[in-house]
């Protein structure tokens, strides 16, 4: 095992009705002018915004609001958000909705204080030394923005997809209510689903060796999908099914089971060229390229593919050929999203073999290698998104 | 799933000479003098000591000492502490041990600021309302009080072991360096072992149904000691599995794998009263009572039991007899306390089957019920300290 740091300090209010506790929770951390930043209009109609703000004036709280955050949130709405904070006086910033709105409101809490272009934490190593706190009211479970100090925005210009990272834009609060995600769109949830999922991945392929703490801990989260999955997908009220995706989503990505490991993270970099080309969903960019990831990369570790086969999809393991236990693994996997409604291939995702080098140009890679527990080059990347746009749909 | 809160603001410092850091830690926090609270003289005899105060000094911070923590720690020792933090000025707790000396330094966090004995929050519901900040630089992984806001402390007069609980008494930052672990003596390795899968089957053993996310994380946790406990009793200087055990132990009691259900704790409970009168160690009581506890109460939720025999221990599941295999569920988890040479009944122990009467009295239950997945009475909670008194040896 690596040596790490820990540090997850967001207070998490889960359960039935508590966003209607977020004025006291605002309130508690000191916040008295409120941005309440939010996507589309579904967050006014379900009444939802209505009971936030009813929350924040009991608890004699002011706000403004900032709507309209995009899927692959879009840096010029960041860019109006610290425009109306600096002139409103904004001294904390309540995201509700899902990983957008989140890393949205993580984009802008940078930017109030910052005297540059806020865009600089993203696309440089550039520390981030100050940020406004921020709240949650979670509407989806998938990114786990809700519990991490990630943050992803799209530059409009150039279609530019970058993260960055810092323990001072983790949530100080996050309110999780399994409720609020039952009214979401089968699609919407299978995404979320298959973000999950993926963020598991992403740590659980790893070349350090010894780490089965970290292993087991990233296997449960997968079984637990593997269960409660196609469980929503058929029936979306069942609450019980819907909390226990919804704290997996956040127990995956706050990096309690990614600690003291190299962690992988390709297939994201992959996906994000596909989202910000084409605006698909992150989900449903990960369901086409993970497997296609795992494909390519699956001889260079057969025993860690055989694992997660045994141990998460139930496979028999062949003793004598081993690769055919982890390829099988991979293929329940492709079955497992193709039951939940997710795209496998870039037909169905709505994406262009033709646009291949165009996407591995985009990704910046030219002649270098990428990190993960295989190194790749741009030709290896052009053979995932073959694989990717040829795997039948299933 | 139940509503629930979650917060676990500990820095977690997590590596080889990561105690070196402890200066620069406490000074981060604000603390400028620091009460140095630990155990035996090993401590001091290995030489962590000597690098924890030069550590102190390189930051610029000073500190007194109070050394001589017991294994379940004594009141009269947080009596000496309360006084000394306060004719010192001391503004920070430094815990260099395991859980007895951070529940000790717990208990001396709380004391020092109130007015009144602090015995009153073991007692009595009195809310903790302040604390000194307290940071931890583990030397055993066992009790899980590096991540918790739990604190044991046992009354001499009488020997009550009672416990408490607070945010407030979370620890700042703990640090947590494997290699500290590699010379304990086997048997207090295995306690620690016992401790931490006892404080994930408490968590496990539940009435509340739907709970998959959090049944899974909790059998990662066996899944984990299952496999590295035997290996650092074989191979005591292995670093690897000293750092997943150290992880494991920390993620058991920090709750994020128990949130969202009722909890068991009956097991503690029970051993509380044999460590309290005996003065044997928490794991080894642990081990005695907890297989009788099952044992009892498994003919109340066989399902329970089968689930954990099969997913945890590897039994085949025997569809016409499920009791048998949860029995054998049972059995294996005291044959793998055993393996690591933890006693299994009262003589192994040093207990007397002629003072379970007295041990059911001081339990103080009286004509009363316990919580937990199976309430139980008086004769209830004599009859599994029979069961432990009588369990053959393996």
């Amino acid at each position: 095992m690596l040596d790490f740091d820990f540090y997850s300090p967001t207070q998490f209010v889960f359960g039935r009705g508590r966003e209607n506790e977020c004025g006291e929770c605002v309130r508690r951390h000191g916040g008295s002018k409120v941005l309440l930043h939010f996507g589309s209009s579904s967050a006014r109609k379900s009444g939802l915004l209505d009971r936030v703000e009813a929350s924040l004036a009991k608890a004699g709280i002011s706000f403004v609001e900032l709507g309209g955050v995009q899927p692959n949130p879009h840096d010029t709405l960041v860019y109006q958000g610290i425009e109306l904070c600096r002139k409103e006086k904004v001294d904390f910033i309540l995201a509700v909705g899902g990983g957008s709105v989140i890393d949205s409101a993580k984009a802008i809490a940078i930017g109030v204080p910052y005297d540059g272009d806020f865009w600089d934490f993203y696309s440089t190593d550039k520390t981030i030394e100050a940020a406004v706190p921020i709240g949650v009211i979670l509407t989806i479970a998938a990114a786990g923005s809700e519990g991490s100090g990630d943050s992803v925005i799209t530059k409009q210009e150039g279609k530019l997809k970058r993260a960055t990272s810092s323990d001072l834009i983790r949530p100080i609060f996050s309110i999780l209510n399994p409720a609020l995600t039952c009214t979401l769109p089968a699609w919407q949830t299978a995404c979320g689903l298959t973000d999950i999922m993926a963020h598991t991945f992403e740590r659980y392929f790893t070349n350090t060796p010894e780490v089965e703490v970290t292993d087991r801990l990233c296997e449960a989260i997968l079984l637990t999908i593997r269960k409660e999955g196609p469980r929503v997908i058929a029936d979306p009220d069942n609450y019980d099914a819907r909390a226990n995706i919804m704290w997996a989503g956040m127990v995956c990505h706050n990096n309690i089971i990614g600690v003291g490991r190299e962690q992988e993270w390709n297939s994201h970099n992959i996906e994000h060229e596909l989202s910000a080309l084409y605006d698909c969903s992150h989900g449903a960019g990960l369901a086409v390229v993970m497997p296609a990831w795992m494909e390519y990369v699956m001889p260079h570790n057969v025993p860690r593919f055989a694992q997660v086969a045994t141990r998460v999809w139930g496979c028999e393991m062949d003793f004598a050929h081993p690769e055919k236990t982890a390829f099988e693994g991979i293929q329940c996997f492709r079955r497992f999203l193709a039951g939940l409604g997710m795209p496998l291939n870039f037909e169905q995702l709505g994406a262009k073999e033709e646009d291949i080098p165009l996407l591995v140009k985009t990704l910046g890679l030219g002649d270098g290698l990428t990190g993960g527990m295989v190194q790749l080059n741009s030709e290896d990347i052009a053979a995932i998104y073959r694989i990717a746009a040829h795997t039948p749909a299933m």
